[in-house]
């Protein structure tokens, strides 16, 4: 597919994943109105929405119309976000703005920030088991399924896990091992990407073969995801970018790049999204707007 | 009952009751063990384990004897837990010690006692959805239930409201309402208790208007349980109490014996506690355990 193509379909189809996603936020009402309208900001401060959509991408691939993803699609964006909310509080990140707008500890406080992100996480389950309401008897089993995969992938065996290792790699000051590095990677950022096409597998109906399968395509989207980035930051034009060129290497940090050099990121990026890709070509249907939306994001320029 | 009695029949029952929220805790392990360490540190710092405790005493009355509880046990006090792991953090109360141990911040910093708290609620969804695995397929939708009344009640339109109305009300600065009040101890206080006695009912198979008047019956408890709090703070005994007497008359809080004065406080302490054994004594099972324990929570000295 034609990236303009692509580009132009992913627009649409972000405006549509907004709208599901909005419709399950809370109203700001009563005494609790306040944690109520920092959930809001926060989720409404824009972003890729790269989870729904995949989620959604997904069920569509395995031929699923229903409705009972959309309270998955709420869900997980919840996750995403509260996760931000927390990174970024002065305990964490310590991070002021982002993607230009102030951070919701900046506009709400410390206490309501915590309060918010708390807010989101728990209100993500609760959002999450509606999905029981749109399907027959018969289906529970398939959202207790979903369920128990958006659990463990957001938590200790998966996202928090994954923030874990990271903050105690900072505090640590020792470099990160190869290993270390993977299980970050694979944790703090391609769990949630993988929660993600797994629910849309599973609710969509796909077999236990092809739901091993799509943890695999998305955990290497995942680290490659993760490599291009850090191959940008030796590589990447720093207009584009948005950052200083070559910050990693000047904060010391220790990236896939610093560890396999530059020549060998590259060729596992390759190989990690032709693999991604071939998997997901391995199913009885195509869906070539998903293909071209991985190759994107991982070859990505910025 | 008699009130010793009741007394050694409950510390059995905590014993037991331990022991299964034990079970669900996390092994410590791999490049996550610093966060699931702070968890289990959290969860092992003691407690009257009441909410658990609810859950199974009022699951036993509607003659359930499933193992189906079990997880929606563990989930319970980890919510319970997470709240105190978050509350006491330094942006919100900044306590250093919570039952004679110092408090998770302390022992494992700021970031990583966010990151625990986070866990325990994630932790607690990812354990209550495990209840799936142990039903027929017939009885998931009880489970699906039992799902959504932990998530309704310990979120924004439960406990994470309360907490955010008592904040604001703090940083506010005005004299409480009496509305406002009430708001804060239905939700911040009540709403845990709703969701154990609602859960085990739900789960033990009590029908839309016993589950009514179970929350109704967990309602009354919580707020008696904070009316006493506040008389107790004005009459008990300091050395019972294990705080200054007449500390919040000190600090100029809002209570409700300084909006309705004692002898009303104490009155309607009676009043709602009488409701609550009555209703539990309305069902056609009896457990006098139950209505011994509810009436010595309300009654305490201290």
């Amino acid at each position: 597919m034609d990236r303009n193509v692509m580009k132009q379909m992913l627009d649409e189809k972000v405006k549509n994943v907004e709208q599901i996603v909005y419709q399950f936020l809370p109203e700001a009402t009563g005494w609790q109105r306040t944690v109520q309208e920092a959930m809001n900001y926060s989720v409404q401060a824009g972003g890729k929405r790269l989870r729904p959509l995949l989620i959604k991408e997904v069920y569509e691939l395995f031929g699923g119309t229903g409705r009972e993803i959309e309270p998955f699609m709420a869900a997980l964006e919840m996750i995403h976000t509260y996760s931000l909310v927390h990174d970024d509080l002065p305990a964490m990140d310590n991070d002021e703005y982002r993607r230009g707008r102030k951070t919701t500890w900046v506009v709400y406080g410390e206490a309501m920030a915590i309060l918010a992100g708390d807010g989101l996480l728990n209100f993500a389950f609760e959002t999450a088991v509606k999905a029981f309401d749109y399907v027959k008897p018969e289906e529970m089993p398939k959202v207790a399924e979903a369920l128990a995969v958006l659990g463990r992938k957001a938590g200790i065996y998966g996202m928090i896990g994954g923030q874990t290792a990271d903050i105690e790699a900072e505090d640590r000051q020792e470099p990160l091992t190869s290993e270390q590095l993977l299980f970050i990677h694979e944790h703090k950022t391609a769990a949630l990407i993988q929660a993600a096409m797994m629910i849309g597998g599973i609710l969509g109906g796909a077999d236990r073969n092809e739901i091993k399968l799509l943890e695999k395509c998305a955990y290497n989207i995942g680290i490659a995801f993760q490599i291009q980035d850090d191959v940008l930051d030796v590589i990447g034009d720093s207009q584009e970018l948005g950052k200083q060129v070559g910050s990693d290497e000047q904060n010391h940090k220790q990236t896939y790049v610093t560890i396999y050099g530059l020549e060998k990121s590259t060729e596992d990026v390759e190989k990690l999204s032709k693999e991604a890709v071939e998997i997901l070509q391995s199913f009885s249907r195509r869906n070539e707007f998903l293909e071209a939306l991985i190759l994107d994001l991982i070859h990505r320029r910025k």
